[in-house]
């Protein structure tokens, strides 16, 4: 095969685009699945995120490890051109967390988590990153989501990602961080107990009546639905033989769409589906190794062809009588 | 509004298309949701796909019914010029179920359950069908599903149903249906059962080796799969706020995909395909009222909207970088 002179240049420079801050956790996963296990891993929301995000726009990533940090993982990190900027290093011991999968993947237990230097952060961005216009809040603290957004001039697009924590326990906070975000991914569960609303279409209007023009609700190996004034979009999640460890595919998922919506800049309801297929092709990718080590080797190709074959996925022709 | 000169033809003489032969179940059912409780309504996997066929093509019911069965119901399949000259007729009590769905719908329970005249069915099908193209097996035991095929002369296409009991019951028994079958449906879990396998796709791809070239694996509101040589397809459930009643809508699915293939003949993968988008709009409709009473009131053009309606869902402009 010749090289290809437009993927080396990329390899150098990263991609182009708009800048997107990502904002959230990196730490260290021990994960039980059925057939295997892999002690402290690289893992972590933004560090899925973040990756994903890097095959299409500049990533600029707002987290904290602690001193056991192994350097290795930074410098994945930074062959993709991720600025690691905004990432705090401090004395102690880097969040960490455990889990264990039942036989079909739609079901984990956490066996363990220890917030260790991840309990005490405050995130400050350097004021390189204040004129991020693509922002990704994974879960964390809305408080410190707040943060982050009142360290930001006037972001063009805001996404938030949450979980059942911070529903029951910062509702008021986690209410603020809705009035100012353009779109909220959260999974099923999340939706309905936001919304109080059993049904997904009735939830996702409550959540549209909170703040966010766009809501993404996240239903793992049956993909999302994304509502939006536009109506509604099913995108599916990629049937596969081969999944191995479904951690980071809903982070994989939002990070793909970010990362394309900072590419493109079209935050349409027509390039928010785009942007949600591309997401969910790099959580297809997430899925088929251990931590982020089916990333480490894809390249523009391969997503390339899983977007093609997400179009035949769904493909049908119009149907007349 | 002008009166449609060949919709009144269609009501009078009943659509056009391949004859497709159904049997199953014809019951009474009692439904509890957690808003509302109906006793007794028309239901059974036979009714519901045969009034969903009814759309497209003409339909030969087989099924049995007791004494108390109304006539009602009857003039009501009638209606829809479904052909009841292999319905039997015998002296006690129709077949009744009883089921209580969760908040969420995707849950229920069984309460209870009386075969009654069904305990002791044998389908004997009149002359006149032995000729039916188009042959959609309900869930019911493999044995009489086998006594059904051996009383039709080289079907053209074949599709079954089935459930856990029979898996494990009478394994041996439904292999042999499907070797037989062209297309199978059948939920999640009892795909797993039925290949032991975990996964979806290998799954699909074991229950393909033991016979049906189709497999359509249904997962309630998360839509379902369609695996044959040709690759995958997912056709989503459509998103409803106003879901009442998820009773039969399995049923509706397989009947609405099998009355389209039986009118239009195209039993490719293509076709298929456009036939599951179909089901699912039956289905979508079946879900919005108790029994099959959203059926009644359904004409063509909303079934058309419907479908339009799926394209609009799932439709996403090429992804290129």
């Amino acid at each position: 095969m010749k090289p290809d002179p437009d993927r080396a240049v990329a390899k150098q420079t990263g991609p182009t685009g708009s800048p997107l801050l990502v904002v959230g956790s990196l730490a260290l996963d021990t994960i039980e699945t059925q057939s295997s296990r892999r002690e402290e891993v690289l893992g972590g929301a933004a560090c899925y995120a973040s990756f994903a995000a890097s095959f299409f726009a500049p990533v600029r990533l707002v987290g904290v490890v602690g001193s056991d940090f192994p350097a290795d993982h930074e410098a994945l990190l930074s062959s993709r051109h991720i600025d690691l900027a905004g990432l705090e290093r401090v004395s102690g011991r880097t969040f960490r967390w455990a889990g264990r999968y039942a036989v079909d993947f739609n079901k984990r237990t956490t066996l363990d988590t220890q917030l260790n230097v991840f309990e005490t952060f405050r995130p400050k961005l350097p004021p390189a990153y204040a004129d991020s216009p693509f922002v990704f809040l994974a879960n964390i603290d809305p408080v410190l989501q707040l943060e982050v957004l009142g360290q930001v001039r006037r972001p063009r697009f805001v996404a938030c990602d949450t979980m059942n924590f911070w529903i029951g326990g910062k509702r008021a906070e986690l209410l603020r961080v809705l009035e100012r975000a353009n779109m909220v991914l959260l999974n099923d569960e999340e939706a309905r107990q936001l919304s109080s609303k059993d049904n997904l279409p009735a939830a996702a209007s409550a959540i549209r009546g909170m703040g966010p023009g766009a809501v993404v609700i996240k239903r793992g190996d049956a993909g999302a639905l994304f509502f939006c004034e536009d109506g509604v979009f099913a995108v599916p999640a990629f049937p596969l033989e081969g999944v191995v460890d479904p951690t980071g595919a809903g982070d994989s998922f939002a990070g793909g769409c970010m990362g394309w919506l900072a590419r493109t800049g079209d935050i349409s309801p027509v390039g928010i589906r785009t942007a949600l297929v591309v997401g969910s092709a790099l959580a297809s990718f997430c899925v088929e190794d251990f931590s982020l080590d089916r990333f480490r080797s894809l390249d523009e190709t391969a997503i390339r062809a899983r977007c093609a074959a997400f179009a035949q996925l769904v493909r049908f022709e119009a149907v007349s009588f």
